[in-house]
């Protein structure tokens, strides 16, 4: 059976369930209390020595360590329906999307957060090692992501899915991104109605409500 | 005729240049010089609104923005040979590495390099907003980047390549990475013995002289 390591609250392993959910991949769930640390416990650490969720066990034993490899792995074990699109033309708008919510969007949230956030100190960054909060990068974090919102909102003018007309990888990213920015109190609001629109729309699929 | 935008001194459109060779895509050439600014300047803007090399105008006049939709697309328009991989298991372990490399590695040392130089006053990320320079981010992106050594020097211990036993995406963002390393003073030394014989055996190819 494959397993999947997981937390509930976490914006990481939530791209990895709408992923499997979309690609109807079967597989057990394992909680890992990020609140309690246990990601950097030996248990956890002996699973996914970069102690980071998500996490999925393969039948074969075979442990990918984040999602990237999950991602890459369900769409060339289940290409149907695909979540990276067919066309080469499709194929790069989708990746230059799937790139720019993560790099602008999702980690300007997380710079915003871990940097700012009591919770987090001497833990700005996920993994083994521990790094102190920079200030002035939540600060900018905030800034980040309040511009992304823009642009997003922005790019969605005339379009019902982020990338290429369809469906995709792009879109799960970014509903994760646009929900968990709520972390660093940035939202949706009147001024983004491409992005609200779009936003109700995804909410139709069963998978983002994993 | 697919025309690269390119800067001949820049990282990251070394990586889109690598990638084209490896793939035998045939292209004219364009540079932009980043030293005078000229990506900021209308004439590009209008190429790439992003303000960023490398930037790849194909056949159709479709301009890819990124290296990101870059690497999708030679990898669709042109499969052999594969630099993604084939099977589902060597394309996440592909998908982790090329990942890793380019948030663990390069990110840093561009953290590193745009927060610290004064050359980058005002220009702390790359694209059409100014950021102001973070001291702390610089400081952080060197030691991460001497992590980041370290990480890939002991998985190369026992390997020949980055990722999946093949020359993959994951060795040439690695080379680019390694060799722009440079730029925060840090280099591959005697300590590094994997990462060099690595390094050598990636000399050997034509592409990676680009």
């Amino acid at each position: 059976m494959i397993t999947l390591y997981d937390c509930s609250t976490a914006p990481s392993p939530r791209r990895a369930r709408i992923v499997l959910a979309e690609k109807g991949i079967a597989h057990d769930t394992v909680q890992v209390n990020l609140a309690r640390r246990e990601q950097m416990g030996e248990a956890f650490r002996a699973i996914n020595p970069r102690c980071t969720v998500p996490a999925l066990r393969l039948e074969d034993g075979t442990v990918l360590t984040d999602n990237a490899a999950i991602e890459a792995w369900a769409e060339a074990a289940v290409p149907e329906p695909p979540l990276f699109g067919r066309s080469p033309a499709d194929k790069a708008e989708i990746a230059s999307w799937h790139w720019r919510v993560e790099f602008e969007g999702l980690q300007a949230i997380a710079e915003g957060f871990r940097n700012g956030s009591p919770a987090m100190a001497g833990r700005a960054l996920s993994g083994p090692s521990d790094f102190e909060q920079i200030p002035a990068l939540a600060q900018r974090g905030v800034q980040r992501t309040q511009l992304f919102l823009r642009t997003l909102d922005d790019h969605l003018r005339d379009r019902e899915f982020i990338a290429a007309g369809q469906f995709s990888i792009a879109d799960v990213v970014a509903v994760v991104t646009v929900d968990f920015a709520r972390i660093v109190k940035v939202k949706p609001g009147p001024e983004h109605p491409h992005l609200l629109r779009w936003r109700e729309e995804m909410g139709r699929r069963p998978s983002m409500s994993l």
